[in-house]
């Protein structure tokens, strides 16, 4: 595996970092342009507000050029400029005078993470609020605030991208990510980061399956997408995956399709126990990404997701402590790897039948051992066990996982066997 | 919960505790005449002695005045007017003088119970016999002793009850029970005591099924009733329970149909899951009672029974010391919440679907917390997922056992999202 | 038990012992001569040299007169006509001096078994060597050795052995078992001794299904039997057997077919769990014999292996010390024991349907316990169990294994309620 990609990608969370992402606005349009640097091809829509899909409507577009609070000696003791987690998400304008009473009903801090400053959004209520650290607040001295936000919500655009890679056929693996999220990096930038580079990857082969690569809002961005691409989904996608947490080094996780059996979740688990065989193993009642919407009822898609440290499940979710230390180089390659790997299963995953009755006689064709001794069977056990277990009804997932063997080992001695005529594609 | 039920339950039992019960005759009667004044619909029948019934017939109808044994020096040593285990059921007149030796071939007691007087009978073949404590057996002194037992097996009838209570469907639930034993309090009075006490409580509210109650002689008795309404029971009962050793406070026991997953069977063992998780669950190999006839092959109706202590398996099954201490009214009103929940389970286990494609929004419905924080989304976590899983497929009683939650607790959540238009009934 | 027989058959084996069986020649032939005198009805086929069978054609015949090894004082170091494991099978002829180091290329020795010859074959490829103890050939001194082997590889035939054993039906059992190992003892002679003994008792009487035996080369007979008997034996074959390794006394052992669950794989395991509950349970994945080529995609006959130590698993295997105190008497005896109450458990197999709805009146047919007591119930459990169970849907096996009780205990049992006509056969 080559480390340098994990130093890449890392690179690239670094840049991404400081946008001031949030459902819509300029951070969003901002981290697109870095993006398609990496993917030309990389297609950007904006949908007007009051859009309809399904149940709900495209929210308006929020912009926000400044906001901090002045203590009481008129000093900025809390400013947007320096960390764009300060602001409430979606705070409406303000400018008022408050006493330090006042002021702490729209105060958010973690009292039991003192360093960390909490993210918090109101999306559907015009509200306004300030996040800090638990420490800053208790340091709060009594006298009189100044609250300033200067933001707007209005008639614009929700902007999101997406990009197909066209392989032999025309079924599809999704990926689906979001780029929702201001400066937090495992939620959400190891997301959108690995599944840039997971494109550029498949971009380099030519594939079996076609792959598209989703980049939206939390929530209304895939629901968005879903309403647009409704049937179009439902006939051609037959796995994917939900991206997100996928940057840390502490383990392995997998959250499976509320089905449970898709293609997807037979391909990640397949990946996740060979790569790391403690992987964590959720319920779809743990679940809370974009995974709610595509396997939502009467939507049903095959797609499960693939974590490092999933979101609720590490402290430092959802503050400023899930920041470039947390995910690092060697996280981010270790989940591009369990994508490749999981696609690697998807690309492979064929069904095949043996083209003889009986054992076929390896030996006159140089497969077998000459000498017989005990044991001297062992050496071509996965040769045997292919030969004995493809009758054509049974995948070589399947097959991979009855012989608990890597797929992705299995498959040069699959291609022995059928360049010697031996096993034949169903 | 009122504990008043539960002193009323054990009130009942007392009441009927003395009356002589058998398959048939005057104490069956009496206890009818009882039970009719808490069931004032209560449909009493007579089946007269020979009527067949698939392998079996009524047997004759049996009565006892009198019944003692005198000893060496005339005195009364045992009396069936103190205790009414002292004779065998169904035993044959006797007068007769026999020497101890004779004597203790007619005796019947437990050695490892020596206070005990066990409950014996002979239905089908003609006998009699004495049923005494271990203790006063082995102070019995050699001499001439006198049996004398005044019955009769006559041609007459055998006495059963059942009361329909009308629902909304025609679709029943039947609730089984016998009343066929003398002086034991948890095998058999705790049966038709809280058969009785739930009858009253199913009157008092609108209920979607209509609900059979049957008070029959075990064994011979819901042979009968089954011959009687073959078509009818396997045409209309959706779910069953056999009510017996419901009244004691050691634990709370299930055991299956033969099928062992009819809604009986779900009902139940959800019931009991959450009210005592501990419950212990058996086997149809240990079956004993009633579903011995309600599930045989060819009737199979979906019949469970939940139980406290379980026949055959508390010491005390079987004997005079099955009493009125043995049962309590907190005993009976913990069996009778066991009934009531498994019953709530089956009048709400309906199947729903969502009404929008991905989730709704619930906040422009008043049904979200509007700030999102780290974990806001746990304090509707059974909204979310009632709308997750409610494809039209799993009904309430699945989903529930899915979210490890009771069904009853979910009940007011399904009402929210129906009321709100988010979920329909299939 | 009759512990004779295991004598018998140990006996057996120490006669077939020195013959130097191989896939094909006079060794073969002198052993199907003693199985004759057993089975009078065997038929011997011959196959000539290249006959082709599905990717296989039958190897040409080896013949071996003599072959050692002389050591630089000219004395015969090593003599295939002390042990027949001496030589590598296959042999071809070679009269060579050779120095140590040379002689080294073509001796086999197993290093940590010093006192264990080797078992080594070459079939398919011209080659010649000798196997020796790991200790003899560390005691070689440097000098000039003559390698000898008159030997010769020609146009001949393949010996093999059938015997139909009619059953009331045509639909047949197959008992398959090899005959093409030198001296060693569990792998193979207890294959085809208890073979041998099983067809001596499947004679003595009349069987409901027909019995097939067969007795030839692993792998290229097994693959030549099916290619000349395919659509008999997909047609009527019901279940099946390779008997190998079943003849000492260490344990017990089952390896399924490759669907795992016919019947063949039930009786085993039926059989093995009440015989000795601890039998170890093998995959699929652990095959070694001719249940790879009755088991291969497309062939699919329903075959398992009954076992005592198996093949690969215990450190005697392929050697020397695979001899006639490592099988014995009791080992043997324990391996017949197995395949006879497998078998049973297949004659038995039955499915049947009570006469009556509810429980029939056993009292009335004095096959009840007419004073009823706490308990009496017990004593027939058997009884009551299979007319609650035998609704025309589950056979006796499953039963069986529902009540946890050998089927060869509960068949009395159903003989009893067939007679009284409370059973009937579907």
């Amino acid at each position: 595996m080559n480390t340098n990609k994990g130093i890449e990608m890392h690179r690239l969370c670094t840049r991404l970092f400081p946008l001031n992402r949030s459902l819509t606005g300029e951070g969003v349009r901002q981290t697109f342009k870095i993006l398609s640097e990496y993917m030309p091809d990389l297609n950007i829509h904006e949908v007007p507000t009051g859009t309809k899909c399904f149940d709900w409507e495209v929210p308006e577009e929020w912009g926000i050029t400044e906001a901090y609070i002045e203590g009481p000696d008129g000093k900025k003791i809390v400013d947007f400029a320096s960390n764009n987690l300060h602001v409430v998400g979606y705070s409406i304008p303000v400018d008022q005078t408050l006493s330090l009473e006042e002021l702490q009903t729209k105060l958010h801090s973690i009292e039991h993470m003192p360093d960390a400053i909490p993210y918090v959004t109101s999306y559907y209520k015009d509200d306004w609020g300030f996040c800090i650290s638990d420490r800053q607040r208790k340091s709060l001295k009594p006298g009189k605030y100044r609250a300033f936000v200067d933001s707007e919500k209005k008639l614009g655009h929700m902007t999101y991208g997406d990009l197909l890679v066209p392989g032999k056929s025309k079924e599809e693996v999704l990926i689906s990510t979001y780029i929702c999220h201001p400066s937090m990096a495992n939620n959400e930038l190891s997301g959108p980061v690995v599944a840039t580079f997971l494109a550029e990857w498949i971009n380099s082969f030519d594939t079996q399956y076609s792959y598209r690569f989703v980049f939206v809002p939390e929530t209304i961005g895939s629901i968005y997408y879903i309403s647009e691409n409704f049937h179009h989904l439902k006939d051609k996608v037959i796995a994917g995956f939900v991206l997100t947490c996928i940057g840390d080094d502490r383990t392995y996780s997998y959250l499976p399709s509320r089905k449970g059996n898709t293609l997807a979740d037979r391909a990640a688990k397949h990946a996740l126990k060979h790569i790391f065989p403690e992987f964590i193993e959720y319920s779809f009642l743990d679940r809370g990404s974009d995974e709610r919407q595509y396997c939502s009822p009467g939507v049903d898609l095959p797609v499960a997701s693939i974590l490092r440290s999933k979101y609720h499940e590490y402290d430092e979710y959802h503050t400023s402590l899930d920041n470039l230390d947390f995910v690092t180089p060697s996280g981010l390659l270790g989940g591009l790897t369990a994508l490749k790997r999981s696609i690697e299963a998807i690309e492979t995953n064929k069904t095949y039948r043996v083209t003889h009755c009986c054992e076929p006689q390896l030996g006159k064709r140089n497969l077998y051992p000459n000498l017989s001794k005990a044991k001297s069977y062992a050496t071509i056990e996965d040769r045997m066990n292919l030969l004995a277990y493809s009758d054509g009804t049974v995948d070589l997932l399947e097959i991979a996982s009855l012989l608990n063997r890597p797929i992705w080992e299995l498959c040069s001695e699959v291609n022995v066997l059928c360049d010697a005529g031996l096993l034949t594609e169903c």
